[in-house]
């Protein structure tokens, strides 16, 4: 029995690495695999030296993990490589996850080194989400970041995703546009995405439609004729300054003089010189009476070149993003981790620690709970890492360590503070409805304007953000690497 | 009745932009819609400077054209949209792709500017496909591009793709696997991939086998007893040279007592200064014996950091590469486009062409055959396009002429040349069997061995591969493009 491997039946279970299998069946061949375990998610660095990440993703690891299962065809494939004991893959025939998820709310602006998800189950089944968290985590992460500074760089001026083909494939293309509205775009090109998210979906013409006429004016006469409210013609098939602009100006003009007010009409524009050629169409389609005109700009945007159009006064209404967003481009990986922080000791999660040979490898161990402390005008100032189950109090004078410069301490008086944390997922089980993607999207717009300082969100040397731990966790931390060490 | 939009279910007929559809609607509605033209799929620059590409992913573009087909929940969301005509709704719910497809052999080595691709078929199923063909080639092609120059640089050590995890999501992950397959790699870690397209998975241990344990000696031990043939310890979750390693020699050692016999054992080292690490774990393996023993080296590998450490002595038997594979890091992006090239007009069909701003967006118009010219060793010396039908003699001295350098023509005497499309789908039916990924990562071998010049494959400053055409597809062209400038 072969897997169906086309464009039609699906099975993600078996997103993972190898190794993943076959340490879950030496945990079951070790009489280990019901010891509980917990797992910590998180990253190192803010893509494009960033201040801070957009988390995205949550929505499908909790589908995926509600769902896992191994088909017959699974274990069959299992079964031919010869690794594994028939006792394990019969124990995968029944499996299903029944561990518990703890995760920050999808949308959150996170920052470096904070556990972002939190798994707690047996060892088999915490060992074997490992990629397919990591993937949907990393990739939609990467996407919402990237689509957040093209956002902040358009300012007031709308942009939309027009990636897909450019994307690493269909679920780079569905997945990356939802990632891109949860960042701030107010709609996507890719029709799937817009079905399955409920995301505004939009789009002008294409060369083609121009090309299939015998001429470009007759191409938009036609498409302003089928579409007069959203008429906006792309000018750069034969040449934008002598002959797509005037010819849409004609179509412009016919369509006043026959009484259409169009809601929604303008040009694109997707080659050449593009502050320059925005400005040259701008000042003639005022000049001709059509100041509400739109000008759509695409081909090979992001947060750099839209800067830099818009810092040469280039004349644009919206943009259209592609290649550069759904790729993110100038820094394509994301790299959040998947490492055990905890194994369970007579009933007790005792902390478990990496060290490696690369500060920036070792981990935070143990089961922790991270907090974000707001000032008095509720603006995040810096996260806190306590141990699970600690006592906060930030109305008495207590002393936090800054983990950059430990032999700092901070006092958070007048502050309050707020666990980013919540259980998602009991026994495998979800706690709570899906929320939708457009109540995600309005979170992030919500903590970019309350919450997160302009500081962090420049491009230019942001603000980097406190990263705190309490005394007591830092204690146990050092503790335990002085020990390895 | 809402999409089931989750991991078990997918339908990729809806992944388009929205402008096909809206375009389409419009060839309905105009009473275009049967008309027939042709597109061609081509690219206009090799990742990272290189001097070719890899031609991948065109089994997936058959069978999703094979199968295309809109659901009623495809329909029904449509319909919401309030964009299209009832009757072509009607038409979608009936459509199936009909068309012809003419394609490079999947695996072929392709250049700059050739139709790897063209579709021929009515306006309405040619423009619905762009979004699907171009997604599917311009990803696996980046990847099986940039793991063949990972490959040229890791010599004759064997590379596997450790990517998943930082991919793009899951097909990008999977189809990731196949491209890098593809472009020479011996495996992939990915378990889904594996099933799907018969290529060897692999992996090792991760550091959660390692922490779970209370010592790392006790770890590698039980790891051994459980794997002895496969038994690659990773050696860095403390400390390399003081821990690890002293304790993967007193597991070897024990292995060697007992009289175990490995068929595969050694280290992984996945953080810290490789070169050096590799030097100083060789010498202290051969120390103790353990000459079999393999080296595998991970983090952040590419054709960039292989040359820099086996340029230093670097000590390695094998790389598993990661996330500067799967996503193509230094250049993410495949730019291959889809563009109109002829329009049937009284049963003939005559070129179209685009000319824009930008010398390198110039499409070739019409109907076109591409020979590639080998010489008398079988060494591919140059691409040929001549227009579709017209009579190739390479035995009689024709001049050709070199699109870069028009000034120059060509002669190509004994010289052989073969055409590199051939008929994959005739009226929507696939033509040949679908060959497996083995032969078709064959066939790049079997070019790249004897068929491309070394000096096209080198990295820096590659020869450019010559693009010539027949005087008389040269003249059309130039004819046309006086005509529209």
């Amino acid at each position: 029995m072969k897997h169906k491997n086309d464009s039609r039946h699906r099975n993600i279970s078996m997103m993972m690495d190898l190794y993943e299998m076959t340490m879950a069946n030496g945990y079951y061949l070790t009489g280990n695999k019901d010891k509980r375990v917990a797992f910590d998610v998180f990253y190192r660095n803010n893509p494009e030296g960033g201040g801070f990440s957009i988390f995205a993703g949550l929505e499908q690891v909790l589908d995926y993990l509600e769902h896992m299962h191994f088909d017959p065809e699974d274990i069959e494939y299992l079964r031919s490589l010869n690794l594994f004991d028939e006792g394990f893959l019969k124990y995968l025939a029944d499996f299903r996850f029944r561990g518990d998820v703890y995760a920050f709310r999808e949308g959150s602006v996170m920052y470096p080194g904070e556990p972002i998800l939190t798994i707690v189950g047996n060892l088999i089944e915490t060992q074997m989400v490992e990629t397919e968290i990591l993937a949907q985590i990393n990739h939609q992460s990467l996407i919402a970041t990237k689509a957040r500074r093209i956002v902040r760089a358009a300012g007031s001026r709308p942009v939309s995703d027009f990636g897909a083909r450019r994307a690493h494939n269909n679920d780079a293309a569905i997945y990356g546009a939802r990632a891109a509205y949860i960042g701030g775009v107010v709609g996507t090109a890719t029709v799937a995405a817009g079905q399955y998210f409920d995301i505004p979906v939009g789009g002008t013409m294409a060369h083609s439609w121009v090309m299939y006429y015998d001429d470009e004016l007759a191409a938009f006469r036609e498409f302003a004729r089928l579409y007069p409210d959203n008429c906006i013609l792309l000018i750069d098939t034969y040449d934008v300054l002598k002959s797509g602009l005037p010819n849409a100006i004609k179509i412009f003009e016919e369509m006043r003089a026959s009484g259409v007010k169009s809601k929604n009409y303008g040009i694109r524009i997707d080659s050449g010189d593009l502050a320059y050629l925005t400005k040259k169409t701008r000042a003639r389609l005022d000049e001709a009476g059509f100041e509400d005109a739109k000008i759509v700009i695409s081909n090979s945007l992001d947060e750099y070149t839209i800067t830099s159009i818009l810092s040469q006064g280039g004349q644009v209404n919206s943009f259209g993003v592609g290649e550069r967003m759904i790729t993110s481009k100038t820094d394509p990986v994301f790299g959040a981790v998947y490492k055990m922080c905890a194994v369970e000791n007579d009933g007790v999660m005792m902390p478990r620690i990496k060290v490696s040979e690369v500060i920036e490898k070792v981990t935070n161990p143990g089961l922790k709970e991270v907090y974000r402390i707001y000032d008095e005008n509720g603006r995040a100032t810096a996260e806190l890492i306590a141990k699970k189950g600690e006592e906060i109090n930030l109305s008495s004078p207590d002393e936090f360590i800054d983990t950059d410069r430990p032999w700092k301490v901070r006092h958070f008086q007048k502050c309050t503070a707020k666990k980013l944390q919540t259980m998602a997922m009991r026994g495998g089980k979800r706690i709570d409805d899906k929320p939708s993607v457009q109540d995600i999207a309005a979170f992030v717009k919500e903590q970019l304007s309350n919450e997160i300082w302009d500081e962090e969100q420049r491009f230019e040397n942001p603000h980097k953000h406190f990263m705190d731990m309490t005394p007591e966790y830092y204690k146990m931390k050092m503790g335990m690497l002085s020990k390895e060490v």
